[in-house]
Formats: C-alpha cells, sequence, structure tokens
C-alpha cells in the first residue's frame, strides 16, 4: 500500500500514550506524524521512552506541544486522544471542525446521558452537543456502527472485560435477573503515569487491595451498555482490585441462569457472537483466562464455568488494560474506521 | 512464666512450616523441642532456613524425621502438624495416643461430615472416629470450645477469610437468601513449596488467574460453616485467585441485606461480634483492606460497603495466608488450649 | 526494667520512619513518645500507617509537627531523626541544646570534612562545628566510641553493607592496592515515599538498571571510612542498581589478597572481627548471601569466594536497607547508648 | 517472497523456545513448520502456550516427539536446537548428516577447546570432531564469518552482554591488564522452565541472591573471546546475581584504561564498531541501560561512565537474555545464514 493514513497522538507520554507508539510505529497501513505532550515538548519521542529508539520511525519524532494548529499541521487525518477526561473533548471539538476523525480513549464521549456524566465525573459534561455523535465504540458487540462515525468513544478498559463476557447472554436473554456480582483486577498502569505516592512501587508491591467501593466510575457505561443490551435496567455490583502487576485485567463475573438454560445454551450464543471476531478467544468450559496470556496483545480471553451446587453461572475473562481495554482496542477502531483489516498491526505477540 | 510448653511441629520445611518456627522461636510461653522434615533430616535449621540464624533457639536446631518415637522423644506436650491432607490424620491419631495434645493445619479434621471429606478430596476419611473429637478452631467464632479441646483442626486460610465477616451476619440473620458471591485472591505460597512448573517464578509473575471453578476444596468447609451459622443451607459461590504476591489473602464477598436491614446494623453486630477480639480490626464502612498492612501478621482487616444502586452488602478482608489462614491461627489455638494470652508472641509486626 | 526510655521519632511518615516505628513500638525498653509529620501532622499514627492498627502504644499516638518545641514537649529524653539531609541538622542542633540525644539517620553528621560534604551534597555544610561531636556509628566496627556519644550519625545503607565486609580485612592489610569495585542492589523503598515518577510501580516493576553512575553519594561516607581502616587512600568504584523488590541490599565487591595471603586468613580476620557481633552472620566459603533472609530483620550476611583463576577476592553481603541500612541500625545505636543489650526489641523475625 | 524458508524448533517447550515460537511465527521470511517436546507430543502448540492461540501459524501446529526422522519429515531445512548442554549435540550432528543447517542455542558448541568444555561442563565433549566447524555467532562481533556456516553456535545469554561492551575496547587494545570485574544480573527465566523449588515464584520473589559464585560456567566462553579479542590472556571475574524479574540480564564492568587513552577514544571505538549494527544501541557517557527498554526486543544497550576518582571505566549493558540473550540471536543469526534482512522479523516491540 503506497499511502499510508496519517496519524496524531496527543497525550503521548502517558502508558496509554506509550502504547498507542508501540503499535502505531509498525502498523503497515498507518504514519504517526504527530505527538504531543506538553511536559515532553520539544524532545526527541525517544528521550521519553527510550525503548523505542532504534526504530526508525521512531527517531524522526519529536514530541510537540498540545495545541490544535500544531496538530493540524502534521497533516494528520485521524487524531488519537489518550488525555485525561475532562480534557480530551475540547481537542476532540476542536480537531473534528478542523476536519480529522478523532478517536478518543478518555471517557468524556461514552455515556449517552449528560447527567449520568456528570454524576460519575463531578462536573456537567462540557460537550453534550457531541454525545448523539459519538460510537461507543467496542467493536465486538457495536459492529457495524462504528464505520462511518468521525467521534469514536473507545471503551474504558474494566468495561471491556465485562461487556464482552456479559452482553450476548444478556442480548439473548439467558440470565436471570438476580444481581450481577463483577470483581475485577487490574495491573497498576490503569492509575496512569503520574507522580503519586500510592502507585509507588513499594505501595503496591506485595499489596492486592480493593478501591473505589462502591462506586467506580466505569460503573456508569457498563451500567449503560448492560441496560442496552438487556432491554431492562440491570442490577449488577462492580467492584476492583489494584494487583501488583504493570498490565492486566483479570474479571470474574457472578451471575445466573434462567430456569431451562443450560451451558450449552451459553457455548452456543457465544460461539455465534465471537466465532469470527479475530480478538476475542473462547476459552471453553471450566477453563480460566490468565493475563499473561494476554499483555501486550489485543486479545480478550474469555472462560465459563456452571457452578451447579450453587446455581451461579462463572464467567471469566482477560485482557490487557493498555490494548484490548486502551490503545489496541483504538487502532482496531482505527483500522475499522479506515477500511484495513481488523487485525492490521495488531497481530503482535 | 518459669516453665515453657513444649512444642513440636511436624512438617516444618513447607511455608506454613516455616512461619510456625518464625513465631514459636520467639514465644515468651512456648519452646520448640523438635522439627521434623523428611527432606531435611539431620540437616541444621538454619541450613533449610538461613533467615532463622543468629537465633540462639534456631541454632540449637536439628530436624529430624517424622517418626512417632522421635517426637514423643522430644518431650513434646503439643504437636502442631503442617503436613499435606490424607497424611496428617496418621500422625493425629498416634499422638494423640501418646498423650500430646494435637493442632493440625490440614484439613483432615475440619469437616464433620467424613462424606463431604470423600466429596472433595478423592478419598474415603481416613480417621472417621477422629472427626467428632475434633474442633474447627474459628476462635473469632468458635469461642470457649476450643480450650478444652486436644485435637485442634486450624480452618483454610480462604475459610478464615469468608467465615470472620459472614459468620456474624448470618447468625444474626441479617443477609436475604440470594446466593453469596465470593472473589478471593491469594499470594502464590498457598501453593506451597514443592517442586512443580505452574508456581515457578516466570510463571507467576506478571500473571493472574483464576483456578479450581468452579469447585475449590475449601467450599467444603466454608459451606458447613455457613450453614451452622445460618441454621440453613446457605446457597454461594466462591472463585479463587492466584496472585503474585508471596502472602496474603484479600476476599471480596457480594451478598445483600434483608429488608429493613440497614447498615448501622452490619456496624452493631460486628462491634459485638468482634470489638474485643485483639486479631479483628473494624475498617469501618467503604474503608478497603490491603494485604499489605497485615503480612507477616495474625490480623484480619475487615471492610464494608453498601452498593445501594445494585441493592448490594460488599464485605472485604485481607490476612495473611499463612499467619491468620495458617500458622498464626495455630499458634493463637496453642494460646488458647494452654491458657496463655491469646496475643502471646503474636504482636509481630 | 520499670523505666523505659522515652523516644521520639522524628520525620515519621517515610519508609525508615515506618521502621523505627515498627520497632520501637515493641521495643522492651523504650516508650515512644512522640512521632512527628508536617503533612500528617494531626492524624493519628494508624491513619498513615493501618499497618500497625490494634498495638496499643500505636493506637494512642497521634502525629505532631515537627516543631522543637513539641518534641521536647513529648518529654523524650532520646530523638530519632528520619529527615532528608540538610534538614536534619537543624532539628539535631536544637535538640542537642535542649538535652536530648540524637541519633540521625541522614548524611548531615557522617562526614569529618565539611568539604566533602559540600561536593558530595551539593551546598556547605550548614552546622559543620557539630562535625566533631558526631559519631559514624557503625557499631561492628566502631565499637564503644559510640557509648558516650550525645550525636549518632548513622552510616547510609549502602555503606553498611560494604564497610562491614571491607573493613576487618583493610585493618588487617590482607588486600593489595589495587581498585577494588563495588557492584551494589537496592530495594525501590531506598528511593523514599515521595512522590515521583522514576518509582512509579510501573516504572520499576520488571526493570532493572543502575544509577548515578559514576559519583553516587555514599562514596563519600565509604571513602572516608575505607581509608581510615587501611590508614592509606583507598580507591574503588561504586556503582549502585535499582532492583524490583522493596526492601533489601546485595553488595558485591571485587577485591585481590596481596602476595602470602590465604583465605583462610581472611576467615581468620572475620572471625576475629565478628564471631561475637549478633547482627553479623558469616556465611562462610563460596556461600551467596540471599536479601530474603535478612528482610525485616537486623541482620547483615557475608560470604566469601576467592576466584583463583583471576586472582580475585569476592566479597558478597546482604541486609535490608530500612533496617540494618537504617531504622535497625539507629536502635541498635539508642541500645548502645543507653546501656541496653544491643540486641534489644531487634529479635524480630 | 513467495518462498519462506522452512524453520524447525527442537526443544520448544522451555522459556528459549517459547521465544523463538513467538518470533518465528510472525517472521516474514520464515514458517515455522515443526515444533517438538518430549512432554507435550502430541499436544497443539497453544495448549502448551495458550498465548499464540488466534495466531493462524501457531493453530495449526502439533508438537512432535524430538526424533530425527520426524524433524526431517517437516521438509525443515533449518533447524534450531533450544536444547540442554549434552543433549543438543546429537541432534546438531544427524540434523547436519541429514542436510539441514543447525543453529543451537545450547553451550555444546560454543568452545573451540574440548578439554575447556570438560572443566566447566564436567564431562567430556561428546562430538569434539565438530568444534572446528561450528561459529560463535555473535554478529555483532564475528560480522562475516557466520554467513557461510551451517553449524551456528549461539552465544550464552550472559556472555552477550559482557563481549559486546569489551571486544571492540580490547581489540583497539584501549584497556590495562588489570582484573576486569563483570557483575551480572539476570531474570529468573534464565533458570529455564523446569521443575525446581529454589526457582519457585516465593522463593525468587522479594529477593536478591548471587550464584554460582566464583566459576559460573559462561566464564568458559567469555574468557575465550576476550583472550582473542585482546590477543592475550585476559584476567576477569564474573559474578552473576538472580532478581526477581521474568526476563533482562543487566550487567556493570569494572575496567580500566590504559594510561593516555581518553573516554573519547572508546566513544570512536565503539561508534566505529557498532554505528551500523541495528541492534546495539550506544547510549552515550553516564547514561545507564534499563531493563525495561530491551525486554522482548532483540536489542541491546551500552553506556559508559569513567570513574575518574578510581581510575576506573565502568561499562553497563542490557538485553533480554530470552532474546538477544537466546531467540533473537537465533533468528538474526537465521536471517544471516539465509541472506535475508538482518532485521527481519526482530524489529518487534
Amino acid at each position: 500500500m503506497s499511502s499510508k493514513i496519517k496519524v496524531a497522538v496527543v497525550g503521548a507520554s502517558g502508558y496509554s500514550g506509550r502504547e498507542l507508539l508501540r503499535l502505531l510505529l509498525l502498523h503497515p497501513n498507518a504514519q504517526l506524524v504527530g505527538v504531543t505532550s506538553r511536559a515532553a515538548a520539544g524532545k526527541p519521542l525517544t528521550t521519553e521512552f527510550p525503548r523505542f529508539r532504534g526504530v526508525a520511525a521512531a527517531d524522526a519524532l519529536t514530541f510537540i506541544t498540545p495545541d490544535i494548529d500544531k496538530i493540524v499541521a502534521t497533516g494528520a487525518e485521524v487524531a488519537i486522544l489518550a488525555l485525561p477526561h475532562g480534557v480530551a473533548h475540547e481537542f476532540a471539538s476542536a480537531l473534528l471542525e478542523a476536519g480529522l476523525r478523532v478517536i478518543d480513549l478518555s471517557a468524556d464521549f461514552r455515556l449517552r446521558d449528560a447527567s449520568v456524566y456528570a454524576e460519575y465525573y463531578g462536573h456537567e459534561h462540557p460537550s453534550p452537543e457531541l454525545l448523539d455523535e459519538a460510537v461507543y465504540a467496542l467493536p465486538e458487540i457495536k459492529g457495524d456502527v462504528i464505520k462511518g462515525s468521525r467521534l469514536i468513544a473507545c471503551p474504558g478498559c474494566y468495561p471491556t472485560s465485562v461487556l464482552v463476557p456479559l452482553v450476548p447472554l444478556l442480548r439473548a436473554a439467558l440470565l436471570t435477573e438476580e444481581a450481577i456480582s463483577v470483581s475485577s483486577m487490574s495491573g497498576v498502569s490503569g492509575a496512569g503515569r503520574k507522580e503519586s505516592v500510592p502507585f509507588l512501587f513499594c505501595e503496591c508491591n506485595e499489596s492486592v487491595r480493593s478501591y473505589s467501593v462502591p462506586k467506580h466510575r466505569h460503573i456508569s457505561e457498563i451500567g449503560q451498555e448492560l441496560d442496552l443490551a438487556a432491554g431492562r435496567k440491570v442490577r449488577f455490583s462492580f467492584v476492583t482490585h489494584l494487583i501488583p502487576v504493570n498490565q492486566g485485567i483479570c474479571t470474574t463475573i457472578f451471575t445466573s441462569l434462567r430456569a431451562g438454560v443450560s451451558l450449552a445454551d451459553v457455548e452456543r450464543v457465544y460461539a455465534e457472537a465471537y466465532a469470527h471476531r479475530p480478538f476475542v478467544r473462547l476459552l471453553g468450559r471450566n477453563n480460566s483466562p490468565d493475563t499473561k496470556n494476554v499483555t501486550g496483545t489485543n486479545f480478550i480471553d474469555v472462560g465459563w464455568s456452571l457452578d451447579e451446587r450453587a446455581g451461579s453461572l462463572i464467567l471469566m475473562s482477560t485482557e490487557d488494560n493498555l490494548v484490548k481495554g486502551a490503545a489496541g482496542q483504538a487502532v482496531q477502531n482505527l483500522n475499522i474506521i479506515c477500511g484495513f483489516e481488523e487485525t492490521a498491526g495488531l497481530m503482535v505477540l
């Protein structure tokens, strides 16, 4: 392919930004034309990320300040935003206006209801006029709707790990209406790359702890999408835990099957939904996924088990929070909106 | 106290054994008179555990083979067994006959019903005649019944973390009969100190995974004790996860309050049950416990939270699987049966 | 002993401070009467360090601001300073004046020559008049000189691990004058408990790196003490590495024996120097020490090996940087100046 | 390229084997036609390594037993051996005879002198007749000699990290004849993927220790190549340390410059030797390499520093022990002998 799509990464010095660079530097159909960082502006990319040194595309790049004009001047056709929520929307708005397509990793465009945003993020939604246009872009459950969009809201890391196992079962009405319990464990990169005592090595190493109980922000988007899939209000609890690994989310879900529904029904629904989705790996009955099999990749592994004694269905998933939960999903969406192979640049091990 | 109780540790070269040594070597009322290890017999204790070198009581000890006669010959009045299930019962039986009191860390005497043992452990119970005599010795919920016993079955590591938060609430009938969901995470020492590929450093580091789904062995004793507390059959699911830390269990429990019961009721019941129990630390509403605050200690930390949106009560606990979940609990029971201060030798940080 | 020495810890919210609390809360001859923290003033000790909750002495303490008057008002007879260099000297000076004895963990009083301090710490020494009075208090090599002192400078963590193996050999003139090479590896707690990107979990986990090459600050005190021991200028290089563990230093030293000196001579000198020192454990020929055997303890383990092929003597030591390298050494010095058993409160495992 | 070279990996279930698979499954010019494993024979590749599931080339492969006939029957043109030393030579010999080219990761063909092999590996060399033919294939220092060879001995992981920094300086005669001191730190994967207590998670985590002091086996090949580069016997000591990371070697070397040689000379020599070598990254003066920047890649990062105070030159390198130290180097050699781009399939991040 002689011409590649020109891409800018806005907010490239965090962990999601770093993963975007890792994937885009070697992407066969994309050319990284701009990388921004307020703190590192003017520095070579490889000063901040020495890991990329020696890769020609990386050696050629220097961070620029995150100014709209400068981003537009790079010639980028698509901007991927790896910015904090509450900051991303401004860039999205201006870049759309400048004619770029925007793939946003923040929470700013995930919720359809601005009042839910206000409840969970603590301030009014700053650009509610864009919410209608934005697509909640989880490719495995949203399908073709993503293709034509120019404002892509990538799902959160935890929600991806919860929605992939649950949505097909809710759509097929296999589950009872009892409250669903979700226990998720995430690596520390989920907390971002910023100065902070609680995320120092010595505070996280040899430590396991739950946090943000009972109202983690990701509940808002999980709820939105579960309700949509079920066509009713879905009751669920969601508890997150911080685990001493760099990358990886492991999610365990406790739910229950409606009378007359068997595990074979679950397996049939999963096969229909995911057998041809390249990044969902169905592990089969009583097989536990392991984060170490997905870190660095865009795969999400899903296992399941019927606890007949308790009458519970247990769903288990693992993914890399920075890849399928962030940067990889963004590149997958880039591939979709640009008409590339969905797996382009993402079959990395 | 001029005379100390004489204690032998049978099976002292594993991780629970090591923790027993750590606690007993410095215990003000106990004297370690014998340590057994089939593999290390004849070797100084400090060859196997160089950490203890320089501690006079440790420098004086040499491993002996685990023969009943040799154990009896040490003059031990109490034997603490840190042996695999299916092996412990033989020693227990013979040592009781020889007049020693026995504190057992294995699963051999935890279940009152031999058929449940057979179901979960895969072979007939080898000494069913001892089951009536054995006490399921979780001091915080069993109280005085432990005191007079000569055969102490210490609860499993996971069950301790599940029962301490749940039992008082079930006894007080605060919970609905909906299925309870339990998600537990354990450090790797729970797998024991034996040759094995799945527990190599490189297999566990940077990995989070569930295992033994849906029927972990500890379900048997958790079920026994929950039923007993509730006075009915309690439905629950239990999923365990392996986490890359050496020691520590973090348990998160999803349950629900009966109509009319408030979080204040939960707190009143907890206060009544545990305010004067030296090793239960009640963290208060919406406070998450962290394994790093309990590792190496005999404390179990308990937090709780009401998820009003979902109608769920979330209970959270952390403990050290090798201490409160094994060796520390054994020493606590030693203190109880010997009439020492319950905290003797256990206020370590 | 009915009366205990009253101790204040100034700067108690860092990692060395935390270890001081851990040791002093359970010390048989010391009473912790004051703990200061600028950031946590007014908060209960157990809010900052939930690990200590449930220990009566800890539950009773609240952080105070680090004001001289407030510290004096606690009735403390000894103040232990766990403050940054450049800050400690002011407190030391004022507290000495108020009649307290001072044990300082910072670098402020370790160097006898104020110009060396200026060279390595980048500013003039602020209280040069106190340098003569201060004692470089490494008990294993300084012996009785510590006893009568009222201003104790505790050695740095790395220097302790380098000096214990080297000083007796230099004193006995067993080594050649070739440059000594020292390679040290430290856990991340050595970097302190402060907001910082380079010491975030994800920056240190799965990472090994040297740092501060070629001129680490600790070279100044190592050089001072090596020269003193040898009675000549000792040439040495010192490279430090950051390793993903919480606590522990492992030091490997390459040197060479003078003609006619044998490994037996080394062993005789070590035995004379350390056989009766309770915290030095001599592991013997070709035995490598392991940080996991010393973490949490005040022990320093020393092994050695002769590489006949290369003509090199290899010395190896491990210690806990926060204990023998900081808080434990401070308590050991407290014991010495107060006339307690040298091991009082320090035989922890 | 329509036709790819057909490659078999013999001994594919260990860690080096796994990395070979990772690289070869996505290699643009190679086709993986056979993978052997005694233990996993008959099982799909993805059963042993679930990480590779979903990659078409992996889903198609099943382990075969390591029989010469079966390997030949795969049609492989090149065999890469990831077998233990003492086992590899038999396969090498038979496969060469069958007309394959052989790239060996073991120590069997690294030493030119069979008596040195016997000294360091504890048994006579089993195929001394092949030693003349074998090439010690460190591409950065051996250059064109590799190209025409049919028996490639890949250097050990540690030796690669030592030789890349030292060989050019020895060749240029910049260093004195004083003993060189080498301190290396390796991740645990270096110990292999086999049942073992010392490499269990809990034995390695929170532990740093030296091992195999003073005579690590890799001394034999390091010595061979240093002597060759210097044209004289080079004296050096080599101490290895085990560090709790999965992958990565960090090596720190203490040596000294001959009178009149400056750091600029060192830099000129490095630039001449490595400026055009795609996998050596020269970090510049006083810059420390970090294993986290090379893990998973085939890069080796080199930094240096002059310690004028001690008169020492400090060289520092990092690499991934399984990639540049094993599988990556093998693929690099595959590229060289097949006439592919040297970086083909190796520009992974």
